[in-house]
């Protein structure tokens, strides 16, 4: 009789539910130097045998494995952590078997206390010990052989046997020899993504170079050099710029995207490409490329790095347009395709047609435009809407890039629907922007922020909160006022280890939009210069630096882990605690969501999980106000007025109470 | 430069999610006769273009696969439907591809609607058509052909040309000769086990064949041949029999689980196996096989399957244990190790030991047990502790099973750990024991059924309920007395599609444990003859048989899907309705969990669900009192005395609003 495919052997263990684990497997979960990776698996076995787990991983190049023994959690679920050294792709897997010392070990414990006769057991023991001894090495082998004859000697030295079979040095020198030979492999090999820590932790500031001149002149890589004081003083460590590439001449849109463009007008970046070239010149007016390599440079020694805008389109000036008509679409009357959401027609735009047949021509240039910007130093890219182009375009592209250059962060600008959004990031987007510009709302918040801190979506998607961009100045922003500028940029600072701010616009509170309903800014920088007043006492740049400050100093606001909201009696009220992963670093933000009024509640305060005893006073101190209180039980008031003080962040001296709180870490 | 091995294609749609999956595809998903099996799955692609998504399946030895067009939902998941037309395996998978012509003919009517000038956006989709025409076959190619002429054909002829280009003929003449050359395939195919509608919807019957004795005799097949109309009297489509093997007499069990038997004691039926044989033989004193197997036909002949209890262990005296020592683990005394759980020894038990080198001998002789009996006609077993048999042996011997005779239904009775219980149910088993016996609390049975009823569980793990079995007397059976007994086979009854108690216990409202706070029966059938007398007055008998036809008549309780929880404002009383897949079937079960008093409460009925207008009189009809009640509005008051009438089964003259209300059907 024919043993089927699935009888080839009678290994006890499964190992199941494997985490991170992206798609089955399909992608590489997401991690970064400076955090612990943290693995588990469920493992389960027929019987009551106990068993062990150890995780095996490795760097994508190494071929040996390193291994880590995992400890039980409840309900069947294993778990081991390691640190990763360096970035790129670590490779993991796990392995598990029954192990027969232990459970005779635990076996024989309970025999003895139910004061049995153990003469047998000891030889049965004695039996697994031997065999340890013959698949073990010096000086193991010796030191188990004599072990195994002590247990096997019968009635003589009982009790001294009993001690020395149940002794930790016994385990511990069983544990390094077991027998593995029928231990189960988990079926892949999973993948994990080491990025750099800014991957994980960064400040971004976006800012139209064009508008750094002074008196009202065109900007250049110079004037952006000299604001560079004022954006690393805000404490920002990305400065993002909008595309530095010529721009188009034809259909060039003017002030607040008229269809016709004054002479004078500057046009919009995103309408790439001129007689001057593509999508790898700088646009004149800017400087030159020197000039862009000397920003980066001065850039990064005051700790910002420069991210780059690619926009994978072009103005009908390109040259790639006469150079490589095949990459784009044609019509029958001979024209080319631009770009439609009918019945609107962006005619200063022309999009490539991913679907040419000279698809692998059109992908090596467009590699070939990060490449040229990664050689310049530029190593963060924010994508424009790449949710319009393929999906293997991407996960090539990127993987082609960080195969040179493993530090690049791409930062997916695209707001689509979620799954889109989410099969971005699976594929190789480092960062996403997110729907948290529209999400105000207490339980619409929680919900959000729920979803992205929990598996699966945090194993891949990292999330980049703004509050505002060029393409959107939400209502609640041009409504709310000061406070809701000042509570909107609290919350994307400290919901989110990543986050930023289009300025000087933010900073300037700037809320007048084209017309009711509309999300566009009034006299858009995308259309045309504008000439900040830095120096205007109604800034928020002081407040700006503050938050930024209290995110550096507070490792806990380094990472999207450790996210918890907390109970408020009052809906305007949002309470959330930010937790280290030592536990040592505890906050606890309560921002009113209201901008108009001032709101008050009753807090519930988690004080088992913090390891505060009810009836102890501990002390908050608040880092906005610089303000200390002194709190004692589980419920206490707080209230914001808006116009004062729209958020709290306080800082909890008390400590988590045990380590093992499996929970309190998420 | 090298492209990347990612880089092959550039296809542009991502399948994802596609259910029902059970751990990515490595087990067959469940299904049955009579039922109709859902595939959805995320289908997403870059841009703005339509998608066309069809399911492929075939039985597994068909050549061709069947297709289905797929319909989007909300969210970017697609949905298709089939039925199976006979038992055994079913393959699956998923094609999608962006629909240039859909997303074209979109587009033209919202240009035409803006009045804009479309004689090039004719001439696109002439040719997409011929394009169409050319990839087709007679007649769809000349027609196709034809089309494109007059697109093509300029200004003459437009609005007929429109007309044309927007009917849903050429549309659907389009969609049959879809451009599938970059569609998407799902990257595995998917299996579903179709089981006979019996391990959909069953209810068994457990009983002591030695029980059927008259006068207090032992009995035999015969005299269980004669209780039949009794089962089949109360609506019972399965009757399970504990082991009918021969028992043996080495440290056999006497009453109650004493330690020694008295020499007229019968043996635990689990000790199986004596000189007159083992897992192949039928214990003399109950017949011969020929009894037996006159016994499975005539229970067929009254709409009755027969399961066998399949306990994979053994008594001392079984033959296997001089017959093939190699099976069985040896102490170094030359003992034959015991079933232990220590510090408790079960001397009267020989486990087999699955780690034996002879592994393979064993699996065979294992699989030839359950062959035997398949081959006397049993279809059902109800398998002993499988969780102390290895993983991959469950796995092989029920696909070898199921490949002679793949309508054998397995049921796991299997008391573990949650992760264990549904291993053995994603690599086979058919049905599986629950933890609705200790689930009493209204909480505790939300959650757990919500568990059971959601995805992924119920996509492979089928619950069967017990009330009570001869291990398993509950705390709330023997102190809630007959409301108890009633409250719990509705329960059973209805919340699960398939259910079973061990009677005449049941029935007879049994409720005396050996000592407080066990659950063994006091004189338990498993150690002694029982002598029922089933004319007793206060039987539940007529009780049984009403519930067990409410379930025949009512097609919503004939499967596990469907069920929701509904609130009411009493934590004492529970109330879930179930609905058919076609909406037509509509209950509302209100079951008081307090066996103790009489409990009362407002119900929110969900009126929109049901398709009921707020201010609509409607007609309820309990099934169990046979009382008609006229409610109106969303609030109803129910109250129920358990003494008289401790649960409602209402069916509900309504009909669900809506058939494309897709959360209905669940």
């Amino acid at each position: 009789m024919r043993l089927a495919p699935q009888a080839t052997d009678n290994r006890r263990i499964a190992i199941e539910a494997v985490t991170p684990s992206v798609e089955g497997g399909r992608y590489p979960a997401k991690a970064s130097l400076g955090e612990r990776i943290r693995v588990e698996a469920d493992c389960i076995s027929d019987g009551h045998d106990a068993i062990a787990a150890v995780l095996l991983y490795r760097r994508e190049r190494a071929s040996q494995w390193t291994e880590r023994r995992m400890v039980a959690l409840p309900n069947d679920r294993w778990r081991a952590e390691f640190e990763p050294t360096g970035i790129g792709i670590y490779r993991f897997t796990i392995e598990a078997w029954v192990d027969h010392f232990a459970t005779w070990a635990d076996d024989l414990a309970i025999r003895i206390k139910a004061d049995q006769d153990v003469r047998v057991d000891l030889q049965i023991g004695g039996g697994l010990i031997e065999a340890a001894a013959a698949r073990s090495a010096r000086p193991d082998s010796a030191e188990l052989a004599a072990v195994a004859k002590r247990l096997n000697a019968g009635s003589r030295g009982r009790a001294g046997a009993i001690k020395l079979a149940l002794s930790p040095e016994l385990r511990a020198l069983m544990d390094r020899n077991a027998d593995r030979s029928r231990a189960t492999r988990f079926e892949r090999e999973l993948q994990v993504v080491v990025d750099p820590e800014l991957a994980r932790f960064s400040a971004w500031y976006e800012m139209f170079p064009r508008s750094t001149g002074n008196g009202g002149e065109h900007g250049t890589f110079r004037t952006v050099a000299e604001r560079l004081p004022y954006v690393a003083g805000m404490g920002f460590n990305v400065l993002y710029l909008p595309p530095i590439h010529p721009i188009g001449r034809t259909h060039r849109k003017g002030r607040n995207n008229a269809v016709t463009a004054a002479p004078d007008d500057v046009g919009s970046p995103w309408a790439i490409g001129s007689a001057e070239g593509g999508h790898k010149a700088v646009n004149p007016e800017l400087g030159s490329l020197e000039d862009f390599a000397l920003l980066v440079r001065t850039a990064r020694g005051m700790g910002i790095e420069v991210a780059l805008d690619i926009a994978f389109q072009c103005s009908p000036d390109h040259p790639y347009v006469k150079e490589s008509p095949e990459w784009f679409r044609h019509r029958p009357d001979g024209t080319i395709q631009y770009a439609e959401n009918p019945p609107k027609k962006y005619e200063d735009i022309y999009p490539f047609d991913f679907e040419t047949s000279a698809w692998k021509s059109l992908w090596k240039e467009l590699l070939s435009i990060f490449l040229y910007w990664a050689d310049q130093g530029v190593r963060l890219f924010r994508v424009d809407n790449p949710h319009t182009k393929p999906f293997p375009f991407w996960e090539w592209v990127i993987a082609e890039v960080k195969r040179r250059h493993p530090e690049t962060i791409f930062l997916s600008e695209a707001f689509t629907r979620p799954k889109i959004m989410y099969r971005l990031a699976k594929l190789g987007f480092t960062q996403s922007y997110t729907y948290f510009a529209w999400r105000n709302q207490k339980a619409e918040l929680i919900e959000y922020f729920t979803e992205l801190t929990s598996q699966p979506v945090r194993d891949f998607f990292r999330p980049n909160l703004w509050p505002n961009t060029p393409d959107i100045l939400t209502d609640h922003l041009q409504h709310g006022g000061r406070p809701a500028f000042m509570s909107r940029l609290v919350l994307a600072a400290t919901l989110g280890a990543s986050y930023g701010i289009y300025g000087p616009a933010f900073e300037h509170g700037e809320a007048v939009a084209t017309a009711p309903g509309r999300e566009e800014y009034q006299n858009s920088e995308k259309y045309q210069l504008r000439n900040w007043r830095l120096t205007r006492p109604d800034s928020l740049r002081d407040y700006v630096a503050l938050v930024n400050a209290i995110r550096r100093e507070n490792l806990s606001l380094h990472t999207d882990r450790g996210l918890r909201f907390e109970p408020v009696d009052n809906d305007q009220l949002l309470a959330y605690s930010k937790v280290s992963e030592d536990g040592a670093n505890l906050l606890l933000i309560v921002v009113n969501l209201d901008p108009y009024h001032t709101q008050s509640g009753f807090l519930e305060v988690p004080l088992h999980r913090w390891g505060i005893r009810p009836d102890q006073q501990f002390q908050v101190h608040d880092l906005i106000a610089d303000a200390r209180y002194s709190w004692r039980g589980w419920r206490n008031y707080v209230e914001l007025n808006p116009f004062i003080q729209p958020a709290h962040i306080f800082r909890i001296q008390g400590r988590l109470r045990d380590e093992t709180d499996f929970d309190a870490w998420n």
